[in-house]
């Protein structure tokens, strides 16, 4: 049986004083003294980032890991946008299941804010095709296409939207590590400038840097020892057209779908089961259409439930949604994220998530999604 | 049994007519054609490719590559410099030793012509450290010093290092898909300019575009159905420090040594039952480094060997290397040479190599390097 049987994180934000290596060995220094595990005992890493080779001209961080880590085992760079994180611990999930290998470091870590602005901007857009590209078009702008046909076409309004990050930075103030600790209101959401219309600056997520990690171990002596464990029972991929122009829809992400369905078929549980849930929020719509994608909600009806607050902490007899604060409040190291995930369904698996811990929660379920849909990722923990 | 039971590649060159994902496209059709599989009974896509997030700002390959096929199922880019080639067939080796997929495309591209020398040469500097690129070394110059080392330490002269191109480029006249298929003396490359002493334009592999796949299967139905199929033995992956200051020795790859002591330990078979092996000569030093390594040679004593014509075609009476021309003359395209020379030893040991199919091969090896040696990727085929 596969386990995560540890996980650890940087602060996520504008760590100014670190590098993007520099946060790597942070993580993975803390995940081997947290399990007790000597680096002689990892079978290979995997690691998730998106932008090490247009930022920091680092095409090669495998050797680079090897380096800094003292070791000649297996390093692999995993880039697959913003699901880098998710498809890397799919990766590793695989490698495992090739049962040549026993326990494996699955690191995320990316690092943003030293760089221009329009270097940051014009990197995260080699996640759409070329044509949008020349188009013009960055990523709130694909968002804001998807999130026109939404509101139109259920008569939802803005203030509607801006129930996700209202609740996502809620949960933010519950985790030290977030990038933003404080709460905001729809009114604040609201009179946010606009980015790209009808979303706003507070409907999107930001530019951070940070590095999380997580060790996964198929090794009965490994998981034995170590005391808070969750088992990985589905991580599953599905990709799309790159180009929202090739997709059937733009108010759903059919690459949830199929990820979300194989996953659920791959865990024998019910949608009903899960308990905790971190989704792709990198902006307010996102949270909402992958919410209907992965199954919780009927089409066009997401929006209202989060409204109700029912997936807030607190307010929820179910599934809460985002503990971490997801991507608006917790940050979006890109490479990061996927990992982080993962981490928060583990962390509120085994009953580590503080003061923001969901009670008596059996399933969790973490979805990345790679650009505007192309990619997906939906892992499922517990048991 | 795992066999590779298929390999496409294009021409290697300048090839101004083509896009990167134009080349990837006709790859993945001419596998498909001539296996006579459809997309549908692919499972799952590796792509290897060092270069296109800083050149072609695509940071989202595996999307990019749905969209062409009309397909949702998983699309991975593989990124590790120069070796991303051979990790992307490890990767694929270990998905499907996971037994949740049985067909598998591995393609690997590179499109490098198309611009400025000065951002292709700083792309490819990525897969050094960043203490090195701020030392202003590149390529030739890590080469370089590697090549001096080996040089004093036993005596021999720059003339025993263009033995290395003068065999590959006869080689190359016998692969109608090289990109020289022309023959060079020693005295030229003797007489061409230095790049980095002792190392000249001649001892060096170029620039260039070009894509490859080979199809990688487990389904019994599969490998029934398709005439020309080889086993795979063994993929094995070592990394070591990332820059040369961090090694053991100049003279030698250690990540090299370490992933064919366990590759030849999988794969059962002794160095003495290779036929055909393409080995990673990106500058001439590198491939009598490598033969030695390997364990094919003695230290010290590649280079005599070399220069006697052993592992040249039509000379040897033992192992040929670098049937293709190897990246001197076959050309190296970064992301598509790890494939290329997997694909090779799939030809000799089908007996589909044409005018330089060696005779009664039964093993072949292909040897794959990211940068400097911070990453070896080691395959056996045949049985």
């Amino acid at each position: 049986m596969m386990h995560v049987v540890g996980y650890h994180t940087t602060p996520f934000g504008e760590l100014w004083d670190d590098s993007l290596f520099g946060l790597v060995k942070k993580v993975i220094d803390n995940l081997l003294a947290d399990a007790n595990l000597d680096i002689k005992e990892i079978d290979a890493i995997f690691f998730a980032n998106m932008l090490g080779g247009v930022l920091e001209n680092n095409l090669h961080a495998g050797a680079k890991i090897a380096e800094m880590t003292h070791t000649n085992i297996p390093v692999f760079r995993v880039e697959s946008a913003c699901a880098s994180g998710g498809m890397a611990f799919h990766l590793a999930q695989h490698y495992l299941l090739g049962q040549r290998a026993k326990t494996i470091l699955v690191i995320g870590a990316e690092k943003m804010t030293d760089y221009a602005p329009e270097q940051v901007v014009t990197g995260l857009a080699a996640a759409a095709s070329g044509e949008e590209q020349e188009a013009g078009l960055t990523f709130p702008g694909l968002y804001a296409m998807m999130a026109q046909v939404y509101l139109q076409k259920f008569g939802y309004t803005e203030r509607d939207l801006a129930a996700v990050p209202v609740k996502n930075h809620y949960h933010g103030t519950l985790n030290e590590k977030a990038q933003f600790k404080r709460i905001i209101t729809v009114e604040q959401v609201i009179n946010s400038p606009y980015v790209a219309s009808p979303l706003k600056v507070l409907d999107s997520s930001p530019i951070s840097d940070g590095a999380a990690g997580v060790v996964l171990s198929t090794d009965p002596a490994v998981v034995k020892k170590i005391k808070h464990k969750t088992p990985v029972l589905a991580c599953e991929v599905a990709t799309d057209s790159i180009s929202l122009s090739g997709r059937r829809a733009l108010d759903s992400i059919e690459a949830t779908k199929i990820a979300a369905d194989k996953a659920f078929v791959r865990a024998e549980i019910a949608r009903e089961d899960i308990g905790v849930a971190e989704v792709h929020d990198c902006f307010s719509i996102a949270e909402i259409i992958a919410m209907e994608d992965l199954g919780f909600y009927k089409h066009g009806e997401a929006a209202r439930h989060i409204v109700s607050g029912e997936t807030t902490y607190g307010r929820s007899n179910g599934m809460v949604v985002n503990t971490s604060g997801g991507l608006k409040a917790a940050g979006h190291p890109v490479g990061a994220t996927g990992i982080k995930q993962i981490g928060e369904v583990y962390l509120q698996l085994t009953n580590q998530a503080g003061r923001r811990q969901v009670k008596s929660v059996r399933y969790g379920l973490a979805h990345n999604v790679g650009g505007s849909g192309g990619t997906a990722v939906v892992t499922i923990l517990g048991g």
